[in-house]
């Protein structure tokens, strides 16, 4: 008897899945266990995760599904091509090959590959099933949870797609072995937000066990997933559409986006301006009463163990507001923040141009 | 005092929507109360449509959403620009128009505006609101109710789109006095079939009223549309995402898809492919002793009185073989006929090859 996997259950009626979150998986028939039949199996990946990750994902599919029923599709590697033409690439092999409604995708790879992926399963034929088989940290603790599913069109981000739900989550932290350094970072960023957004604990832990985490220590990196996913999905159980209380899922977001626009997108790392952003973020809520200086120091100091930027780049306090009042969460160009009201706790707020221009001054360049 | 307007409710729960059925509507603030508010509302349409009924529309928008509030885009027209293209000039007029979360989109047209314009309204942002304004009978009595959107695809027809709700219907019968007869008849095939499959009392009505119908009476005109809306949503609404009984919606068009794909898409029009093909199924029915000959030929003489043809092409009971076995809706191969088993009900079954080449021998060619 092997002991159960590990999960994380994500209650959605009908839609409901698990996230199943432990080392092995991909080696492991029972991480199949349960889901329907299937007339075919595609694998959606790109061609670095191909080679470290798909031989394994193909043997336990043909295992299950059957030999000659397992396909691959692999779209190049990049957000570059999170658009409407790797769709198209995944529509025409799917078509080619006379895929019917019982075609069951696996999405293998990162945040580029689940939200093309996930698209396409909801479009195709107007919805197949699809598995989740995340290859990064960000994608593990992020794209997991919440159905979005997006392409970017070239005079917007994520502009078109679906709120679609996965049917499993696959998350072996395996794959976390070959990630690099800089991308495990940036996965840590999302993984630090949700301290200060809802569970101080969290944070607590965090400070302790952040070595064992860089260590790729397999328990703790257990324990930041499942919390990370158990967390996002309070938060968008009570708002699956996005309409209010997620939007503090964005904390540090706004200056992060902010940050990745005004330097052009990709030269920093999202996860990257998502630190230097909740640094700001955490000093405006300062700076309007709402925590004390000895917390904001404390966020600091664990984003920069994470080896995130802890500053902004410089490129002036005007092109900062500029760029925050054309996000899609500002409203008639009302910028709105989410602040830190409480450790563990967040909340929408807007405040003075004066005052953003003084936390950016003091964080940026 | 106005007396209320004649309407179809349509029971989905949270997205639950009114069919509002009558002449007048476009001219009709009242076809619009009750919906949210926008912060614009964007008519998709065609080039021919837009002459007919796109200032009525417009006007009406303006009135409930202000002066400059009011978008049009116009696609061109026909099933050949049921594609990628045409879906993204709609999501080009958003983005350049800064069209947010609550931008609502009218479509103006038939059954090609409205799959068009409800699979960019699901999609764009993950998913804005539409009303679905039809201005075709086919598209009044079929679009109506089912929440399919599609884009055809270069390797297949509505391969990519989604089950999406409109938040109302505006069936407004005069947009049916400016549509050519042919048109109009195509329609007429799609309410013909409502009798057979599920209601024995609709086909006596259409027995008798079908003159006045040619003749655009409006309470005839609003009674088949109310009806068929009904009925349809009666099967739908007891299997939303297609996975068995919706199928007998498909009445006739077994056969009628292999005429239409083998004459090549748009020489006949589909309601015309579905006038023959109701008189193939109809007959394989009486073949398999479940309707007799009398019934037949009430369908028959009832299709031919809406002037649609009632043999199909010749091109061989062979090739309409073939074309039948690779119908969406065939299971390994096995071609699945809706068949009508009591005046009024229907189901679905297969037949022998050799029955099914008997009654094409007899009515086509």
């Amino acid at each position: 008897m092997t002991r159960p996997l590990e999960k994380v259950s994500i209650d959605l009626g009908e839609r409901s899945y698990d996230i199943i979150v432990g080392p092995g998986l991909l080696g492991l028939d029972a991480s199949l266990a349960g889901l329907p039949n299937a007339s075919r199996a595609v694998i959606v990946t790109n061609p670095t995760v191909a080679r470290l990750q798909g031989t394994k994902l193909h043997q336990l599919l043909t295992r299950r599904y059957g030999e000659g029923k397992v396909g691959i599709i692999e779209l190049p590697d990049g957000e570059a091509y999170k658009n409407w033409k790797s769709l198209d690439l995944i529509f025409q092999a799917l078509l080619e090959s006379a895929s019917d409604r019982k075609t069951i995708l696996f999405a293998l790879g990162g945040g580029v590959i689940g939200d093309v992926t996930g698209f396409a399963a909801a479009c195709y034929m107007r919805g197949i099933p699809f598995v989740q088989v995340p290859t990064t940290l960000l994608a593990q603790v992020d794209s997991s949870v919440g159905g979005k599913t997006a392409i970017n069109h070239p005079l917007g981000k994520n502009m078109v797609g679906a709120f679609y739900q996965p049917l499993r989550v696959l998350a072996d932290l395996d794959t976390l072995d070959t990630l690099p350094d800089r991308e495990f970072s940036a996965g840590l960023a999302e993984v630090i937000k949700y301290g200060p957004i809802a569970d101080d604990v969290f944070l607590d832990w965090l400070e302790v066990n952040l070595d064992l985490l860089w260590q790729r220590d397999k328990a703790a990196l257990a324990h930041i997933v499942r919390r990370s996913c158990e967390i996002k999905a309070w938060i968008v159980g009570q708002d699956e559409r996005e309409t209010g209380l997620r939007a503090i899922l964005n904390f540090g977001h706004t200056f992060g986006h902010a940050i990745e626009a005004g330097l052009g997108y990709g030269v920093w790392l999202h996860g990257e301006a998502v630190g230097a952003g909740m640094v700001m973020a955490a000093d405006l809520s300062r700076r309007l009463g709402l925590v004390d200086e000895a917390y904001v120091d404390r966020l600091v100091n664990l984003i920069k163990r994470a080896r995130l930027p802890v500053r902004g780049p410089a490129f002036g306090a005007e092109r900062y507001l500029e760029l925050m009042r054309v996000d899609k969460k500002a409203e008639g160009g009302e910028i709105r923040f989410v602040v830190i009201t409480a450790p563990g706790a967040a909340a929408m707020r807007s405040a003075p141009d004066a005052l953003v221009c003084e936390v950016i001054a003091a964080h940026a360049g």
